[in-house]
């Protein structure tokens, strides 16, 4: 599949909107998590879910044209994107994100 | 070198209360971190601090009365115990404490 200009500008911006409230949500748990320490082990804990996190979103936000259908596929079934985050991309490739997205995993 | 019973009491209190004042420094400073978080690599900065505090206070706080004198001996040196907290052991551990903790490292 090749990406017109346009759709690269439209994928970019879907691509980091994504990462922006992932993050954004991640945020407010560290937040709520900092605020109710109250023994070192909750310490750890926020650790544990940082570290799983960053594993998680280094695998899933790869930003290359060759898997970019997956990733948004992926993205639309976890809430972090909409189908209207990506009008402007080919139809073909809107048919086949939905596809995806809508599949069992 | 023996550990009476009392001296046993003396230990366990100073090695828990040096613990629970690192990680009390910890947390102050996780939530300041937290509540400055504007851009997804302040997250990543928490939990680069924490891995790297958990491994070191793993490796400190090793409660075997072989190192035990060693470790009273560093957190002296960093500041997370006084002198005064370890009132009631040996004069002889007392001594031995302090002279490691003035060395150099």
């Amino acid at each position: 599949m090749t990406w017109s200009k346009t759709e690269k500008t439209v994928a970019r911006k879907a691509f980091d909107e994504a990462y922006r409230k992932e993050c954004e949500v991640l945020t407010e748990k560290v937040r709520t998590m900092a605020a109710q320490i109250s023994e070192p082990q909750d310490l750890w804990r926020i650790q544990d879910l940082l570290e799983e996190q960053r594993r998680s979103t280094d695998d899933k936000y790869d930003y290359r044209y060759s898997v970019l259908i997956f990733v948004f596929a992926r993205l639309i079934r976890e809430g972090w994107l909409s189908a209207d985050d990506l009008a402007g991309l080919a139809q073909e490739k809107l048919d086949e994100i939905n596809h995806l997205a809508s599949r069992q995993w």
